[in-house]
């Protein structure tokens, strides 16, 4: 396949597509009578969901919700992440340059962040792995004997280093809990199992440092699909479990499995479809491995004797499925387990505006379900 | 607006609708070069999502997941329900007609369920208003004191008589509960507030029979706001509340208000769009009442004090939105609230096939957080 310049593209593409984004306006106008848009798009909706089979859905333009904060509504009418969503680099270079450009952003961004929330960020070293120790500025009592560990996001290449701190610091600041935050091995270099290696390595000697009674593991996304491979490989390496997980919109499938996968695919404005830089991502960070083994994809492991969990996704996510559908199989193996859905949110949406009321209230939703479960 | 006729229009338009829904495959071919469809649909959708604003999706066919099962799949693959779910009758005459239809197939379907699952029904009159006792064959020894009080769905409209013992018998064959199933007066003879007022007369019938501290109200969509709306009224009077209840996938709110009412609309083949019957149902039942008093729209009414609830929607419900905002609602207010979320679920549509996995497993989750906080 030839590349043709993206604003070569643009520039011939966007008259036709303003055309048939705008079709149900095509209003045709059969016998001379006059057919509101409504009466055209519900017949041809019909005639096109008529027999068993696939979903026709048309294109449209859909608003920003009303029923999301002020805050939340910036973030659900953002653009898409350009290049990030659909990035494709075409060598390891390739891939450091962009990972190294937007994890440069991040962490300048985060520094500001902790500052207003009052949390201190330390490098340490942790069983030959790299690490941050995320803590709150005032520490409540009932937490003074309890520690949690953060795996970052990212699609197992994006967020190194201080980019990968937003959800240890955001938990730090609404959840007034210390935490570790790993800051595992990633493709390029390092494919599958570096970072489930380093993870597993850090929580091997973390519960040296708390009882793993007092502890929890959490994470977002690629993060919460680590959570949950963690825990299949605690269990089969006779390694004690936390008390409580939170994997939050966990990436438990890396093959394109699930509805949301498709439905909600150009709608969620993070990820935006599979097609994008996930799939590159997928196949970088497997190297050759099995997508469907259950250390790279969890959903396909045995959920029994999990810890309780709590799950976080937003309607808009394209790991909505993947998100319900851990739930409801960790609920089918017995498994505690709360989900929270935020309204019109896009995948890890609840990480994006530290300041955004949703924001608070998923750390607080979190911080309660460990302090129900979690000794002190 | 002269109408025309349903077949005329879709002959005129399916060639122009084919061609549209096909538009990713109308690969452009600027330059001479070969454009693969993801390509394209990039650099399109990349175009129109650049600037801060509404979400600009594409037209599409999204195909069944193969993550439900297979009764549900068969459900999901199904077309849109004609002409229940596009209903505009002009007069109350073709409104009963319409109701009546529907009714009678439902009842004659509703007797077969019944005796496959050993759930027998019996009509009464509660406080001078219609009921149904649904009974399981065996009740457990831990439900004899306990009963339960559903308020069917049906848009205020749909569902009269045997028609709404849909979810009475699920629950009763399903969570071994012997339930009072309200047959309460609709519209167009009995606007709001005939409904509500049913209701609260079959509830405080209700809670001299049995102690409301082992019973619970439950509902789905009407039934969901129903049971919200009920709440708000037994508090706002002195009425005794129930130990739990089951709002599913609740009609919370009448306006067209909640990003699943745009995201999720052609894509739900259950409701499929706010602007089909729901909308007309809405106004009907209102009768001129505001849309969004808390008696209608209880998502506008104060949720403090209310019981633990546990609450049902799908990845494709239209109503997604309103479910997690009551959900969030409630969690805010400070009640116990559980959220279950099933994988490719259109509106209420694990109500629809008896014997469906997922069907068993949203009344087995029900029931498990009915046993939790029903006394007995």
């Amino acid at each position: 396949m030839k590349v043709i310049s993206f604003s070569t593209l643009v520039s011939v593409l966007i008259p036709v597509a303003a055309a048939l984004f705008a079709w149900p306006a095509l209003a045709l106008d059969p016998g001379g009578q006059t057919v509101s848009d409504f009466a055209t798009l519900e017949a041809i909706q019909n005639a096109a969901n008529s027999k068993p089979g696939p979903r026709t859905v048309p294109g449209r333009s859909i608003p920003v919700p009303g029923t999301a904060s002020p805050e939340l509504q910036a973030r659900i009418a953002a653009p898409y992440r350009v290049p990030a969503w659909d990035a494709n680099p075409k060598s390891a270079a390739e891939w450091k340059e962009l990972i190294n450009n937007l994890a440069s952003a991040a962490a300048t961004a985060q520094k500001g962040v902790r500052e207003k929330l009052g949390v201190t960020l330390e490098p340490t070293v942790i069983g030959s792995v790299k690490a941050f120790i995320v803590t709150p500025k005032e520490p409540p009592e009932a937490n003074r004997n309890r520690l949690l560990v953060n795996v970052h996001g990212g699609g197992y290449v994006y967020n190194p280093g201080e980019a990968g701190t937003v959800e240890a610091t955001l938990m730090a600041a609404y959840g007034g809990f210390k935490v570790i935050s790993i800051d595992y091995r990633m493709p390029p270099d390092f494919p599958y199992p570096a970072a489930m290696d380093d993870a597993m390595a850090v929580w091997r000697e973390a519960i040296k440092m708390q009882n793993p009674r007092n502890m929890a593991i959490f994470g977002t996304s690629t993060g919460g699909g680590m959570t949950l491979a963690m825990i299949l490989r605690a269990k089969q390496e006779g390694v004690a479990l936390p008390a409580a997980i939170a994997p939050g919109t966990p990436w438990a499938d890396l093959t394109e499995t699930g509805d949301t996968y498709k439905t909600n695919e150009w709608l969620d404005n993070v990820l935006v479809s599979y097609s994008g830089y996930l799939g590159h991502a997928a196949a970088l960070y497997a190297n050759g491995h099995d997508l469907k083994d259950p250390q790279l994809s969890p959903i396909y492991g045995d959920f029994a004797g999990f810890p309780p969990a709590i799950l976080t996704s937003g309607t808009r996510d394209l790991f909505l499925s993947l998100t319900v559908l851990t739930h409801r199989k960790l609920r089918r193996a017995g498994v505690e387990a709360e989900l929270q859905v935020f309204e019109g949110m896009s995948h890890a949406q609840y990480n994006v505006d530290p300041f955004a009321p949703e924001t608070k209230e998923a750390f607080t939703e979190i911080a309660r379900f460990f302090d129900k479960h979690l000794g002190n």
